[in-house]
């Protein structure tokens, strides 16, 4: 029998869930949160669950594989995008994914990536502490194959001189943002979310943003 | 004397009304919500109340034609179109109507149609796995002869090669969406609306949405 | 000393203003509300209040020439138009005065009357059984004379020939709303606000709304 | 050992944390939240902390030059523009600073000033007893050098002939609001964000706004 999922992180992907809803950003089952465990192992949400009233029993254990201890239950679709974070940044410890209508609009408009330049709230971002700076947004074309996808997500890591972001976003799909815990993660989901709705309602105005 | 209406289904349709008038989708005494008892029974809210706030008294019982048990209570004015539904797709358990600035806009604004593609949310819906696909959400002319409206609804049923969408527009009046159980129902409404307002965000920035 | 306001009156009061809050209609201490008592005496917000917090003591009694019970109180500055519905609606039980952006917007865009054409909710007003009818809600040039407002209101009201719309707006100020009790006032001010967001949002999408 | 801060002071700051990130103008760890206490003393949010859920240790006191009574407490970065405003405005006993889209989507597109006219609301302001009105809110460019920020506020008060705005725009950051205690200044807050909300929506609708 697996070992149990500690406490604080079923409280904390709950709680997250919670928060998310409150904003609309996991609208019908949508939306995915996790925390790295002690062990390799990463406690994420069971599929097919509404986020705003997430329950114990809707968090399970995967490896960083994304293969579930118990065999029994069905992890989230995307469980492969979450483990490709922890492989890849040993200090990320929470991953949310969160669909807002920002995210969604901006992200079938863009390019390869999203500008976000001159924001008070780029300091959200680990390594700005300046709003006198740019970032780029990774934008990765969606995919259903998960293992496709993350291999796509990987590569545009390996070509960032600079990952500063942390954070990606999939096109007409929804955004992925991660932390050193939980309240980390998602202050930087809110910093991410807050700015594209600027940018959004910058456009809606009739001008640019740079 | 008619039999009560079991419990969780009165639960079940006070909660949906919580939750749309959270999402301000049921303003004044706007919306109705049924779901399908045993035995062709239908337990649906009655006319006149609010939505945010309903209470037992506020849910009665019809026939699948729409024919009260209590004849003293008048049911909601679209009771009608609740019955079709559970008429014309067996598995449906739970019908929610609402109405949105984004679906009463954009439903003014559309002809025959609302077409929604490429967005991970269409996921939301029964038979689709896919973001890379379409769909034709139906919009039906509003009309307060709801026998008539109900046959319009099923003439373009007929009319429909695979009506994959749990749902339909009434024009400048909200969406009916429909599942196999209130959760189901509710989580297809969210998905619809979310994508309808990023359909309303698109077009608002200065493009159009394919 | 005046007699005491019925307890229910009261609570009328303040959860209209919780309701409103909640909506983001009463910013500031803006927004006003109150009911009719027996005995030609009017139950109305105090002024210097916020609405989203009332308690018994900021509600207070006039006649319904706006003259205070208790002179040591102060009601709030627009009850000379509260009372001015009340003399004339005698069966106008409940007043609410709230801003929003939509009301605010469309009203300093607008010339005499804002048009509201073809939308289910116009079932929301009296007297209107079918969307396919057409309103014009009168909107009054601003006036911090509350005397010569309430009398420019009269003369509108003079030249309606079937004043049908329960309510008036004033430019860049808000909205008038009443009805035969509170909970018909408050519906009837969402559905009204309900359609002027769905006009604000159609001219954004560039379009026109008849 | 420094002196305890009031309770009540404690209590304010917590709750108007609360109330700005219902209204969601504290996204991520942004924003921050002082009164002025007796003896010259200002009791201020610590930096770093979420403000939807603030609690009592989040709280520090300093002096009107900033520094902190507990040297091992580190105040919000921006600590020295509120200093600033206790210091020239005798009166002044809550500072409130929060990033909305209006006020950072309105600053970066902004000259000098944003210019409110015609409002209604504008009589939140001090002062202005009449919507027959028209104020220019200053809008600073942004600086991490708080101390150059605040000289450059205080040069731009020196320039004002009738400072009757109790507030300032910071471009792309966000809005400072002071009041003589918490309540005024966060009705003052409300006021300013609804007539930028107001002049945000007017521009999107292809108009202008005066």
């Amino acid at each position: 029998m697996p070992d149990a999922i500690p406490e604080a992180a079923v409280a904390a992907v709950i709680e997250a869930g919670r928060r998310m809803a409150e904003r609309n950003w996991v609208p019908a089952t949508a939306g995915n949160i996790s925390v790295r465990l002690p062990g390799n192992r990463v406690a994420i949400t069971r599929s097919g669950f509404h986020k705003a009233h997430l329950t114990a029993d809707a968090v399970m254990a995967v490896d960083l594989q994304g293969v579930p201890e118990d065999g029994a239950l069905r992890p989230s679709a995307e469980t492969g995008l979450h483990c490709g974070v922890y492989r890849a940044f040993p200090a990320a410890r929470a991953v949310v994914h969160g669909h807002s209508v920002a995210n969604t609009v901006l992200s079938r408009r863009a390019g390869e990536t999203i500008r976000l330049e001159g924001y008070e709230l780029l300091k959200a971002f680990p390594g700005l502490d300046t709003h006198a700076a740019a970032v780029a947004v990774p934008v990765l074309d969606n995919d259903q194959d998960i293992t496709r996808l993350q291999a796509a997500v990987e590569a545009r890591w390996a070509r960032m001189a600079d990952p500063v972001v942390p954070g990606y976003l999939i096109r007409g799909h929804g955004v992925y943002v991660w932390g050193p815990d939980m309240d980390a993660a998602l202050a930087r989901l809110e910093g991410l979310e807050f700015m594209l709705a600027c940018k959004m309602a910058a456009i809606s105005l009739g001008g640019s943003d740079p």
